[in-house]
C-alpha cells in the first residue's frame, strides 16, 4: 500500500510537505535523547511503516494541508504512540523482526525495549503539551488509555475460543481503532470542525485495518507480511477468521488452542481456516467497513474528501 | 517512615483531607476500567506505599493545603506515574513480591503487567489533561521522558564497574529525582510561585531518597526492605556503595559482576561492601543532600516550611 503516494498523485503536494516535516521532527526526536534512545528509538522510527496515522492527522485538518506547527506535532505524537505500542508488543511477543529489521527487544533486550516504549509514549505527550491545546492532550490520553485496556482485554481473552464477534470487534476498537479515531480528531482540531464525524470515520477505517491485519495473519504469505503465519494462534489470540471458520468446520470447533505449539501446527490450522472460506467473509466485512467509513465523512471540500477516501481505500489495498 | 503522620502531627490536617481525596480518586480510577485493570492496577494502587510524591504535591501548594480539584488530580497523576514505573520495573526484574504483595507480573504475567503499566501512564496524563493546565502536562511529560531515559542509562551502564560517581548521580537524578521535582513543581503551580526553588528542593530529596534506597539494597535486612540483599548486584546495577567500597577494598576492585549469580554470592559481596565502611559515607552524603534540600527552600510561610522539612527528614527516617 502506498496511501501517501496515492494522495500526492491526487494533488495533495501540501500533504507531502507537511509529512516531510513530520519525518524530520521524528528524526530530530530520535537523535535528541542520548545515545541509547537515538539508537533504539531511532531504528524504530526510521523503520518507517506506512505513516497512515500522521497522514490522517494532516488530511483531517484540510486539503491543502495547513502548514501548522501544532499539526506537525500532533501527527508526530500519534506516530510516536503507535511506535511505542509496537515496541512493547514486540517485547511481549519476543518478536525478532519488524518491517524486516531487528526489533528493539532483539537488539537491546527487554529492559531497553520496555524503557524505549515508555520514552516514546512520554515524548508523544511532550509533543502535544508543546502545542497550546489541552483538548489535544485529552484526545491522546483517552486513546492511549483505551489502547492499554484493549491489550489487557486481549490478554484476558487469550486461549478462549468462545469469544464472540461483538467482543472481538470491541477489542479491535480498543487496541487499534481508537488511535485512528484520535488521529482524525487531532487533525480536525486544527479547524475545530467535524471532530465527531471525522473521528467516527477514523474509527471505522481503524477497525477495517485491524480486521484485515487478522486476515493477513492467517493468509500470509510470510514474505509479504514479514512474519510467520498463525502468530495469533500461537499467541492464543482468537480473531474473526477463526471465529467464523469455527462456525463452518466442526473440526475447528473441537480444536484446543493450547495444543498449537509450533509454527507448523499454526500453519496447518491457517490452511484449515482458509479452506472454510471464512477469509472471504472477513474481507467482505472489512470492505463494508471502508464503505461505511466513507459514508460517515461529513460534508467536506472536494479535494479533502477525495484524499480521505483514498486513504480509506488504501487500508484495503494491501489485498490487491 | 511515616511522613504523612508526622505532617499531621505538625498540624497539617488539611493535608490529610486532601490526601484522603487522592486515595479515593486513585481507588475510583482503579475500578473504572474493566475487570482486568481493576484487578491489577487496583492491587498496585491499594498496596500503597508512602505516598511521598502526592504529599509533596500537596504541601508545595501551601499549608493549609488548598482543597483544589486540580491539586488532587496532579497528586494522583504523579503517583500513577510512580506506580507505572514500579509495575514495569517488576516486569523487567521478574519480581514476585512488592510491599509484601504479589506483583502484577507475578499474578497476571508479563503482557498484563506491561499493559497495566501503560494504562497507569496514560491515566496519569488523562488526569492532568482534565485540569486546565498545559504547563502541568508539560511538567509531567518532561519527567516521564527523563524517567525512561534514566532507565535506558541504567541498562546501558549495566555490569560496568567503572561507572563514575558523577554518572551514578546523573542516573539517580533521571530515574528518581525528576519525579520528585515534578511533584513539587506541580504543587507550586497551584499558586504559580517558586516553581524553580521548590523543584530544586524536590530534586535534592529525590536524590537522597534514591541514594538511601541503594544503601538499603546492600544493608537490608530483607525482612525490612521486603527484598533480598544485593538485588542491584545481581542486576548488574553499579551503585554508590559499590563505587566507594571499590576505592577502599582491592578485592572488590577485581570483582567481576557477571560472576555474581546467586543470592548467596550477592549477600557475600554486600557484606564485603559493608565492611569497608562505604555505607556510612553514602548515608552521610544522603543526609547532606537533605540538608541542602532544606537550604534550597524559598521563603515560605512557617507552617509550610515546617511541613516540607518534615518530609525531607522523613526520607532519611527509614534509617532510624
Amino acid at each position: 500500500m502506498n496511501a501517501v503516494q496515492a494522495v500526492i498523485d491526487a494533488g495533495g503536494t501540501e500533504a507531502l510537505k507537511v509529512m516531510d516535516r513530520v519525518e524530520q521532527r521524528m528524526t530530530e526526536l530520535a537523535s535528541g535523547h542520548g545515545r541509547l534512545l537515538g539508537q533504539h528509538a531511532g531504528e524504530t522510527i526510521a523503520a518507517g511503516g506506512k505513516r497512515l496515522r500522521p497522514l490522517l492527522v494532516c488530511l483531517c485538518a484540510g486539503v491543502p494541508v495547513p502548514e501548522s506547527e501544532g499539526l506537525v506535532r500532533a501527527a508526530v505524537a500519534v506516530e510516536l504512540v503507535h511506535a511505542a505500542t509496537l515496541v512493547h508488543d514486540d517485547v511481549l511477543d519476543g518478536a525478532v523482526l519488524r518491517r524486516g529489521r531487528p526489533t528493539v527487544v532483539a537488539s537491546g533486550g527487554r529492559p531497553v525495549a520496555t524503557a524505549t516504549g515508555d520514552l516514546l509514549f512520554s515524548r508523544a505527550f511532550a509533543e502535544l503539551a508543546a502545542t497550546e491545546s489541552l483538548e489535544a492532550v485529552r484526545i491522546l490520553a483517552r486513546a492511549t488509555s483505551e489502547l492499554a485496556a484493549g491489550e489487557l482485554m486481549q490478554r484476558g481473552d487469550a486461549w478462549k475460543t468462545e469469544v464472540t464477534v461483538e467482543r472481538y470487534l470491541e477489542r479491535c476498537r480498543l487496541k487499534t481503532a481508537v488511535l485512528f479515531r484520535a488521529a482524525c480528531e487531532l487533525g480536525a482540531l486544527e479547524t475545530n470542525r467535524e471532530l465527531d464525524s471525522l473521528g467516527a470515520f477514523g474509527e471505522a477505517i481503524g477497525l477495517a485495518f485491524q480486521i484485515l491485519d487478522d486476515v493477513l495473519d492467517v493468509s500470509g504469505p510470510p514474505e509479504r507480511t514479514g512474519k510467520p503465519r498463525g502468530a495469533d494462534l500461537l499467541d492464543g489470540t482468537v480473531t474473526l477468521p477463526l471465529i467464523l471458520a469455527r462456525e463452518r468446520d466442526p473440526k475447528l470447533r473441537s480444536i484446543e488452542l493450547r495444543a498449537i505449539t509450533s509454527p507448523a501446527d499454526a500453519a496447518a490450522v491457517c490452511e484449515r481456516i482458509t479452506a472454510t472460506g471464512a477469509l472471504e467473509l472477513v474481507k467482505a466485512r472489512a470492505l463494508a467497513l471502508v464503505e461505511r467509513a466513507k459514508a460517515l465523512l461529513p460534508p467536506l471540500p472536494l479535494r479533502q474528501r477525495a484524499a480521505l477516501e483514498l486513504v480509506a481505500e488504501g487500508v484495503v489495498e494491501r489485498y490487491a
